[in-house]
């Protein structure tokens, strides 16, 4: 590839579609910092003590406004930063110039190619002779995919003197990562080794990543400690319950300006995501019927007042289709609509509630991400203090109640919150530390 | 002015912007068809009979793809339509074309000057030798205004000869419709007189058109039948309560990107319009306080466990500011958003609820209109049937209520809903007819 | 009959169950009060002028504790009071004998004969030689009644002789109301008369009763004014609506010990009552179901996503049916349940709405009452101010505007309410008087 | 103590209050059937194949109506059935009545001292010769506790011949079971530990008896298996969130009579009894303010538009308060109403949420029961079914996934639910069974 990296007139490298949009990008990272009150929090009670002094931070994540704000919380805590995105269609180009000019080396733009996509990736691990980051933040685990790959290679490597053989598989964007992991070890075989070496671990925001972390767990595969941030309660349910509630309705509006009010919608499943796209429907004034195969789930959808029929029932009195579920042969999921000519009655069906938020609308609003983005600094603060304590082994966890009640606590603030404190007597009646952690660990919120 | 009509092929008249844009419109309207099921449900039982059939329609209304479907339904009744828009900014080009080619005379196009725009109501009023139409469609109530203004002219000038002066107003757009009048008596001394003369009566749509009838009633010169559908249940609960709710978070979703819920905001005005944003910020998630001058709607709003405060009390507090009031030295009332560099907080200041559907988001959906547009076409029925029998004098009626109450029944279809009908004996036991109308004309709902 | 008038040590009239619950009533009183702020707010505001005084006011309505609160509120701005219950059975003995004791002239006590209860109202208006009251409370309208009957049997037996003839009828009741005028016209047969001379008005609680007065002035027999307050804003929807949306669930929960999430509910009738029924059940996790015959409510049911169906439709599926129609032919209105042998299924049928809250609860809290019987206050007040104005014919009013809304304004202080002032530069603006009214009178809330 | 075991004409052995009462008993109990659909559907599902054919069942829990559809489930199951209450009140004597004549040995009656109460429970256990129950059925723990405590007894007295000493403990209670189980060791020195030998494991339904399980089984002290019922979701969610959200407003309105409406109420702790509280009193039109320690449930209080503050702050405005918390130094806990003479400002003050439905209205609905109860049957089976394949040790098990989503679905027949099932297809492509479990262990709901 053709690609070369800039750097700025500091000395500090990056590739970006346009630095001269960093200005635009300033602006609108003003704006979001105002609603991403967890991470500004972070930056008052964390950045005079420079927790992050000495941390190198590599970090694969849309490259969007609103990651900005987290990778300018991380600088003003101390750290040094490098970031790709985790999509090739995902960077915002203006966010991309303003950190690349002002805050950290970035390595994004939107429409990368699937080369330069992972190009980008190990352009952000590289962090010249001294060996890789001490940290990672991880979205989706393609940066925990490629160290590991990486590292599998280099041992095989030496071991028989075998390289890795892209065409050893059908999957296009593994043969591109075949390829770098091959091409890297003519100039130097001890390169994710070293990486390896020196992380101290990882935090994973999405379901997909952590996924792969537990199986590798599993396998004895995993090559370093890895803070599941994806199963916080302030991550899961902000994501899912809150995050969804706010964007159903916006995405369904911007998609079709249907008035909700009157209609009949019906929500395949009530899980996180289905009780936040029930709840908002339902207060917009539509009747809204669920399907699920949960019988608990079921039961609690009744307990709101709504009919628990199968798709077989509804589906020829019904407005309005949304499917949360993600499994086949349910509703086709897309944002469309269709219009009967005979009977002239349409049928709108959206695009998996998750989905439809990015697809229909501009995605979670920043408060959403304040608080999956605040977790993430948190778990990154956890690994970085606990280092040297052997507190964190070659596992994966999820983050400790007591700082998944810190993420909250960080955005009390600026929602004009005042919280009750324990007094020492009432916390010894109780036996709750003054301090929390306030529930048992399978407490369901 | 160097304006000229064009004619389709078929010789019908019309001044639109891109002819070609037809089409596109079609399409749009085919699926606007949809959502206004009582404009349908009026063609249905309707169109058979072509009530209209000989009545000659004009209309000075936004010329937008929810108006095209009122047309068609006006022409699918038998109408024979002349159409105007009732501001210079508010057609949709693509709706102009369709109609235009399709169904009916257009003079209309977004971004008209205000001499284009008094053009576009003339032609639109002017059927031709014999005399002017038989119904108005009004919104705002310049068609109206044209004609009382140029009958006014007519007998001055055959009383006294004098011809309106255009220097005697400092209104720049009154100027303009002297001068249309002035010009008109060169040619045709009877035009605004023959009109009247011809008129069964107009429809009018709004507040402010309704203020200007009773106005004329009370001075004595209104010169014909005039119905109100603004003050219709079906018209005022749309447009206002639901129409408001759904439209208002909409808006402040597309305007700001902002999570509601966590928010507090505040809703000045809890008439209508304050009941639907305040519902809906509610249902969203945030904490909602209402301002009031008006101790009943404060009392409503306590009932439903909203706080009732002064601005200034609030003033420091709160994230989000809705205006309804249309009152001065409020809120400045347009959206925009201002953040404190000193306490990062940032206020969000909307327009006032009533427009800002149309300022930040989509305008009414097609529903709310079809609510509206039923209530023109019921209405013009009305008119248009009692013609001859001398029950509509020169005064400003609402429209009676069982009317009301049809327009409402032309809805529920759509909606599967299933109506209970009194048995005779019911009927009797309570003292309601059968058909309605089922409540006293000073009832709340 | 054999009753006799008792006298207290001050020489003040009664007829109570038992003088010595008087303590009781009078622990009871001091709770109610804290939840009548209108009525307190009354007697702050109204108290120290005494506007009352000297007037004469006699009541006919439930003789209860609430009741009481009002008794003593007329008392307080400066009125002499006699007092009667509207309901043979409604009267709450510790409540009369506190009032007796303490305040007015009571007669009243729970389960009265017919011939006691006439009685009772006949005592209740008599105030001696000079005359009756100068103002009548009325609720159902018999005090009402019995002047306009007493009236029209004098003018009757002056004119040609004759006396009442309780033989003359088929209902028992008014066989007991002609004996009493018969037999008063004995010993003074220009009593009604004379009370009719000095009455300066009624105002009226009741639907019934209002519609009694609507046909007196419709028939032109209607001998004094008369305020209707069943109609104002702040008493209909407290009755109707809060007042409902309180008691449902209450008397359901009381009645049934039924859990009302998940479970189906019919409401017939969606007025005001049906209104605060189906909200009450929907937000207790019931999927409410409506039926009705005014297309206007139908559509105001969808727009909350509540399913409009027939009672045929619904009542195999359905757990719960609340009817608020009062009509014949529904469901049938007591409170009760049957468990189908065969099925084991229950259906759980409530009385109407506006009766179950008293058959199953115990009837409208007191801040419901409050804001009934500050508009009787305000009401009374209104009429004795203008006595010598002329301002009130022989007519039936509703109570004006601004004073409906003082009603509310007297309710606000208690609930922490701050209302905004208008400026009088606003004021103008808006053409809206500083003072109110705010709204037109056919405004719809 | 001179209390004698009574026999039924079958030979049952009871010792109630009235056996005459059995036939109202019989009454409540066919209407709480309907109610208690989840019991009813185990007789459906499972009662043909009478799984519990041969088991002894002994069960320390209230013996009310509710507990007597458990009773008869067991026994439609095929158990043989002991019972006792778990409380010196709570038992409802004509439901003692019509099982002890009908279905099983009770031992219960309303107002048991406590040498009654460990005399009923020793009965409950004492199945004669062969040793005690199979399985016990317990709330609080009282049952498990004198086995354990018997057993430790006998071990000690076998090992070196002392008795227990009633006058080692202060504990006025545990006297008598210390004195009970002395007085046992005379008769029989096996007797406990015949009983623990033939025991299969105790289900436990309480917070209470559940920690006092965990604490047994981590000191290494838990003598049989323990299925911990409290913590399954079907149980918590309905006895917290679904239960109060229930009972508050019952309770509230039956002990005040207060107007919810314009209220402000403050909850202390939003955990599921106070989230239920807090949606309860938004819903009836309250202004909720919530209290917190927690800053992630405070977090989700302020997604729904709750404000978050402390009790100094809110103590002077609000009228009503809720503590969930059961700490102490908050609100005191009791149903009680003061008002202030000099303000008239009165301050309702509830008891603790969960106490309150008790203390205030009739206890939790049947619903809520059987979604409990339903758990206790489920989990006696599987402990019954398990018994030889040692899948359960002497450890506690909260109930396994599959059969909490069991007791749901035997809940949806009654509601009308039609619940989706997965095709082997999706079921793969999802990787979920068909049959369930449907979510991971630690899924919040």
């Amino acid at each position: 590839m053709a690609l070369s990296v800039e750097k700025t007139s500091s000395g500090r490298e990056y590739k970006v579609k346009d630095l001269s949009q960093a200005d635009f990008g300033r602006l609108e990272l003003d704006l979001a910092e105002v609603e991403m009150p967890g991470l500004m929090a972070c930056r008052t009670e964390f950045g005079p003590s420079q927790p992050f002094k000495g941390a190198r931070i590599s970090g694969s994540l849309h490259m969007t406004i609103q990651t900005a704000v987290l990778i300018e919380t991380l600088t003003a805590l101390g750290a040094e930063v490098r970031w790709c995105s985790c999509n090739i269609f995902s960077t915002q180009d203006h966010a991309a110039a303003a950190i690349a000019r002002d805050s950290a080396a970035v390595f994004a733009w939107k429409g990368e190619t699937l080369e330069e996509y992972w190009w980008c990736t190990e352009r952000c691990l590289d962090w010249g002779a001294g060996g890789g980051p001490d940290l990672i933040v991880d979205d989706g685990g393609d940066a925990t995919l490629l160290i590991h790959e990486g590292v599998k290679a280099e041992e095989e490597f030496e071991k028989s003197g075998k390289v890795p053989d892209p065409e050893s598989t059908d999957n296009p964007e593994f043969k591109i990562v075949l390829t770098i992991i091959r091409d890297g070890l003519k100039t130097d075989a001890h390169k994710y080794r070293k990486m390896k070496e020196r992380l101290v671990g990882v935090s994973e925001e999405t379901t997909t990543g952590v996924k792969r972390l537990y199986q590798m767990q599993e396998s004895g595969t995993l090559l370093f400690p890895a803070i599941n941030v994806n199963d916080s309660v302030t991550k899961s349910k902000f994501d899912n319950l809150y995050g969804c509630r706010h964007s159903l309705p916006d995405g369904l509006m911007r998609a079709t300006d249907v008035m909700i009010a009157g209609k009949v919608a019906v929500v395949c499943g009530y899980g996180d995501v289905g009780k936040g796209c029930a709840a908002a429907l339902k207060q917009a004034g539509a009747r809204v019927i669920v399907t699920e195969i949960d019988p608990i789930c079921a039961l609690q959808a009744l307990m709101e007042g709504i009919q628990i029929l199968t798709l077989e029932d509804v589906v020829s009195e019904a407005d309005i289709f949304v499917t949360t579920t993600g499994n086949k042969d349910t509703i086709k999921p897309q944002t469309d609509r269709w219009v009967f000519p005979e009977t002239k009655t349409g049928i709108i069906v959206l695009a998996e509630g998750r989905l439809m938020n990015l697809g229909c609308a501009t995605g979670h609003p920043s408060f959403v991400m304040s608080c999956s983005f605040t977790n993430q600094v948190i778990a990154q603060l956890e690994l970085w203090n606990e280092k040297a304590t052997g507190k964190y082994e070659k596992k994966v966890y999820v983050l400790p109640k007591h700082l998944d009640e810190k993420v909250a606590a960080l955005h009390l603030g600026k929602l004009g919150a005042r919280l009750t404190k324990l007094t020492k007597s009432q916390s010894d009646y109780i036996s709750i530390p003054v301090e929390g952690p306030y529930k048992p660990a399978a407490y369901r919120y």
